[in-house]
């Protein structure tokens, strides 16, 4: 089968990688659409150790189950589906006691220990698979993972009253965060370095300035690193007010080396926030909640995929995605 | 008059330094003993860039104020004190929304743009002036500022059942942190470097390990970094569940330089925690609910300070008391 594999050091694109086999509990996923994340630049870049099949972003059908006899799972077998992405044990201590996406010895979708979905095929535990709605089209539906990790924002912040929130940074995950954090009322704020995208904002009435027109003043509530940079956190020191709260979005390959006493001198919360709710994501794209269609700057075909992870690195990019067809 | 003064390169005794003249709303306080802090360690490695006289841990005597018309000042005249070391300007955002030691004009006592009490007099408004109860000996009030700060970690985290607790550093302020916590049964260990000094838990039935003799395993509810240096908050991450909470204590002088991934990964939050509330330390002080005494390594007279700023940065030492008679 066609599958974009990062071997650990360079990008390959194969059209004879061996179709996977699924395990007891899990089911083979034929990807309709993939979309490409920060996070694949960055495993690129050495985050996480990571090599195998890249991607984790994905709508697809079911192809077929480990277990026919499971009716439940059976039932799934040609539906429509998006998936999460941490595949559990069950038993530790953190399954155990209601922290799943923290298990102990899980593997992550195209990030950690399992293959992604950038492949004509990939598995994935049938508990994992959430079938989507007729309401929501492919193009919709694969930014369900990424939107859920913006929705998780707000399982984590308490918000009351209209703070000011500013989102640092303009990329896929940022414009998201915005939509999402706009629907509170909060009096929220992109900002960024990319014109273009900043002008979206206008589209949705969202107030956004560029990086360099701003003066850090410590007055923000609430500020939320999307930048993928590791200067996230320092601009974030210098935005936020004294017990103010950063929700830190930004993984990154390298090591910050920033200054971390700002934190200590104004008592400022630091969240770092991962994955999020699909059902609320779903929810959101299926009510037409939230605009990601003009999020999409490229579509591509799987065998073009190496070039298009060069693309999606530019900074014009906001979202690339890979089709199969 | 004698003042031990920090120039921005050296230590300096002095026994000509000029008085101090109060300015309206200001007391001029005779200090009785006086305790080195970490943070005036750091000072001189070059944190805030401060120089002036060093010191912010007293207790004293109000020598006079400025304004003898006003009664509530007057009073104080005579009296023994501790202070407050947030000197506020009253009318700032920060100051109006009842974040008055965010004050954004704030000088801080021996840190920020004041003297501080390593000396024969100093002065702080009348309003951080606080009466010592005649139940708190000056042995135990010199230390109601860093048991304050200790107490501040309980306004900041809410603590529920019975969470684990891990006190990282066996130093002056994590031995007060520790019995602190271990007031709210929760499960605290403190994890340190020094045998002497983790003796003293010992005494007072907390937990407590040398750092090389743990697993670092990611299962403690909360992590308080009271290391003081740049490699606690790795440490910490290292320690704390997904989901957990580190509270930081550490300010130091050099930029920290360590990945912070995990934060994000793990959705960990991270709490900057400073200076706190007098009163509950002066209540823990005289209900005789904290052993201080025994922390006490040495004491040394004003004109010895220079000598005992650095007997206080070898690692034997816990608090070294400074004596003015």
């Amino acid at each position: 089968m066609r599958a974009l594999v990062f071997d650990g050091k360079a990008l390959d694109y194969r059209d004879d990688h061996p179709d996977p086999q699924p395990p007891a509990g899990e089911a083979v996923v034929r990807p309709l659409v993939a979309g490409i994340c920060a996070t694949d630049l960055e495993i690129c870049r050495g985050y996480m150790g990571f090599s195998g099949v890249l991607g984790h972003e994905f709508v697809g059908v079911v192809e077929s189950v480990a277990d026919t006899r499971d009716e439940a799972a059976a039932e799934l077998v040609g539906q429509r589906v998006v998936g999460t992405i941490n595949c559990v044990c069950g038993v530790c201590d953190m399954c155990t006691r209601g922290l799943r996406e923290h298990c102990r010895s899980r593997t992550v979708l195209g990030i950690d220990g399992r293959d992604g979905c950038f492949a004509d095929r990939f598995t994935l535990p049938v508990e994992n698979l959430i079938p989507v709605p007729d309401a929501v089209d492919n193009d919709h539906a694969v930014f369900t993972e990424p939107l859920a990790a913006a929705c998780q924002i707000l399982r984590q912040l308490r918000i009351e009253g209209t703070p000011y929130v500013t989102v640092l940074g303009d990329g896929r995950l940022g414009l998201l965060v915005a939509q999402v954090m706009a629907r509170l009322n909060a009096s929220v704020r992109v900002i960024g370095k990319h014109p273009h995208k900043l002008e979206l904002c206008t589209k949705w009435s969202i107030k956004h300035r560029r990086l360099d027109q701003v003066m850090s003043r410590n007055d923000q509530d609430i500020v939320i690193d999307c930048t993928g940079s590791s200067e996230g956190l320092k601009i974030a020191m210098d935005m936020v007010r004294p017990r103010g709260r950063i929700v830190l979005k930004t993984t990154v390959a390298d090591p910050a080396g920033i200054d971390l006493a700002p934190l200590v001198v104004n008592e400022v919360e630091v969240i770092g926030s991962r994955c999020g709710p699909f059902g609320e994501a779903l929810a959101l794209l299926a009510g037409g909640e939230v605009d990601v269609l003009s999020l999409i700057t490229r579509r591509t075909r799987i065998d073009k995929s190496v070039q298009a992870m060069h693309n999606a690195a530019r900074s014009d990019d906001i979202k690339t995605l890979i089709e199969f067809d």
